[in-house]
């Protein structure tokens, strides 16, 4: 193989193909999955990585590409990608030598040791199952609005995902871990009557970060086992989640007996302020914060823990007709739902103080928040 | 306890004297050792805190405090801190309950757990032994020329520290770790004929810090076993280290064979280069880079590790009069000399491959690194 490249092409696209190798490569099995397989052919650079969760393909078609000897070679994506970064010449020679890979630029030069293509596992990116198309927009919020609320590594599989279910021209996003759920809804002429599959967040996030400057349409093939996405030179397939995702309609409180109305910056900053003296420990009272709407009609949070303890005075931005009520929350549950919504004013809707809150913005329905509170 | 003072003043104040606090908290025997230490008296704060290598007290005079009532705590640091800063009022105020210090803005309230007063360990801050007077400059530029070539913690404590040495109105501060050397002369005219004494690197790089916006002169008390530093309502004492610091002007070659003078950005841009296939691992050959000037007299450094090799040209500023040569170095002390010198152009001055080499800047002798080559 031997080929030459504009230099900021191909760190771009190993940088794209790098998404899928594995973060903690202490777990992987097959040592080649490390690498990033490069195959110069017909005038085009294709590059493969994967792990066990995502595996992504993308074709480098450049001017600047130009392919003296066709070939396919297997390298340490993060040396490899450590060393393009390093030139800073405007072009990069690329030569295989017997086995190690020559990059050289005028007065620089790295040898890569190079791994057998033949260890390299075939990986396949096949057009099948149901064809939907929408835009890379609804990837990005979800990972962004609902994402946060799955589960980390430690709990039921199902619950590290984000549900994807369409059904009469809404498409239903939504991820809890059991203590907490995030769901958005969108509108969406798909050319299906209905889908629903769970994708893990993880690979959700992996491909938000890829389509961060790209906001056309994406092709989506949900097939059994995995979903594959389509969009410029790139092919990203990820695994499914097994399993039923629960019915959150269900789960969703719906007759409210009072809401609570503040300024999204005053919650957040109230927040920030009590969490120091929050619970640090790993135990079921861990952040939490007494939320409080006093007689006087102020809405006081305070915290306690081994160091102290805090209170704050928050001014609801509507004037409250709810009597005095008190209940316990996770701290970064609330934070993070805060965070997540848009607008200057949001709304905390409750049934009672032992029933799961909602908060949403206070002119949209579509993303809601709900958090199940703490017992005493 | 109670008092009203300006945030901002108590917060710059506190930070002063967390520079003393120990930054490993698990090896701390006395518990209290993690608080600083109070005062309220006679229209001022007294702030005191100390480890096991440094002890600060620093005094707040400000317009703005106005002492209630008199009294002394010990407050977590920390926790003190983290509260004071969140606090967005322009005053705040404090006021002692039983065992908890009140911390008070106009919606918010944080309660701390004190220590107790008597458990925290007497600390002298004594104006003793020899007075010197010199800038500020003199310790900021001694732990940012000198102090990297201390060793870590490791290594032989007297290595540890940043050695002063004033002769014939000369003061020549030193490090070295055995492997290489740091010297810097500076011209100070000083009220007393000779000293010499060691302070640990790690107590100069928290006075340095300290020092950040302060140019002016600071007194110094040499005493046997510890300095005291004096600079506006601040004192900053550290222990010094025994025994007896290397005679360095032995230490230094003098008459070399060759020179050879680069661009100092030239070569730092090719070590970045070569230092990732540099060995990486912590036995004697880490860091290793090889330095040699070939017969086109060019210089080409080159480094080989489990991933890989480099080879990097470097085309020297001057004309080259030496021989070809070639010399293993590490490739770190390499990178640290360079950085911490100012000029545009350096020199790196040979005896021979098996003797130390030293780097400076062209036109200035006062700062000196020596570095001795890896035997192969």
């Amino acid at each position: 193989m031997h080929f030459i490249i504009n230099k900021e092409v191909l760190l771009n696209s190993l940088l794209i193909a790098s998404k899928a190798l594995p973060s903690n490569t202490n777990v992987v099995v097959n040592r080649s999955l490390v690498c990033i397989k490069i195959q110069a052919k017909n005038n085009t650079l294709t590059l493969i990585a994967n792990s066990s969760e995502i595996a992504i393909l993308t074709v480098v078609k450049d001017d600047s590409l130009l392919i003296k000897e066709e070939n396919t070679i297997v390298a340490p994506g993060k040396s490899l990608i450590e060393m393009i970064r390093k030139i800073d010449d405007i072009l990069v020679e690329l030569l295989l030598l017997e086995n190690q890979l020559l990059i050289k630029s005028h007065n620089l030069e790295y040898k890569l040791n190079l791994f057998n293509v033949e260890d390299y596992p075939e990986v396949e990116f096949l057009e099948v199952g149901n064809k939907i198309i929408f835009n890379a927009s609804v990837i990005k919020n979800s990972s962004k609005e609902v994402g946060f609320s799955a589960a980390t590594i430690d709990k039921r599989p199902l619950y590290q995902g984000i549900n994807f279910k369409y059904n009469n021209g809404i498409l239903v996003n939504s991820a809890t871990d059991g203590f907490r759920l995030s769901t958005k809804n969108t509108p969406l002429n798909l050319a299906v009557a209905s889908l629903d599959f769970t994708i893990p967040s993880k690979s959700i996030d992996e491909l938000a970060r890829l389509l961060d400057y790209y906001n056309e349409d994406i092709e989506v093939f949900v097939d059994r086992n995995s979903v594959l996405f389509k969009f410029q030179n790139t092919m990203f397939r990820t695994r499914l989640l097994e399993g039923v995702f629960p019915d959150i309609a269900k789960i969703i409180p719906t007759n409210f007996n009072f809401e609570l109305y503040f300024l999204r910056e005053d919650i957040l900053r109230a927040i920030d302020r009590v969490s120091i003296t929050s619970t640090k420990d790993n135990g079921s009272r861990l952040n939490q914060v007494d939320f409080k709407v006093r007689l006087d009609k102020v809405v006081e949070l305070s915290a306690i823990n081994e160091a102290g303890s805090s209170k704050q005075e928050v001014i609801p931005s509507r004037e409250i007709v709810a009597k005095q009520i008190e209940m316990l929350l996770n701290l970064k549950y609330l934070s993070d739902a805060l965070r997540s919504l848009a607008g200057q004013e949001i709304v905390v809707c409750f049934v009672d103080v032992r029933r799961p809150i909602v908060i949403k913005d206070v002119n949209n329905d579509d993303l809601l928040h709900i958090i199940i509170p703490l017992t005493n």
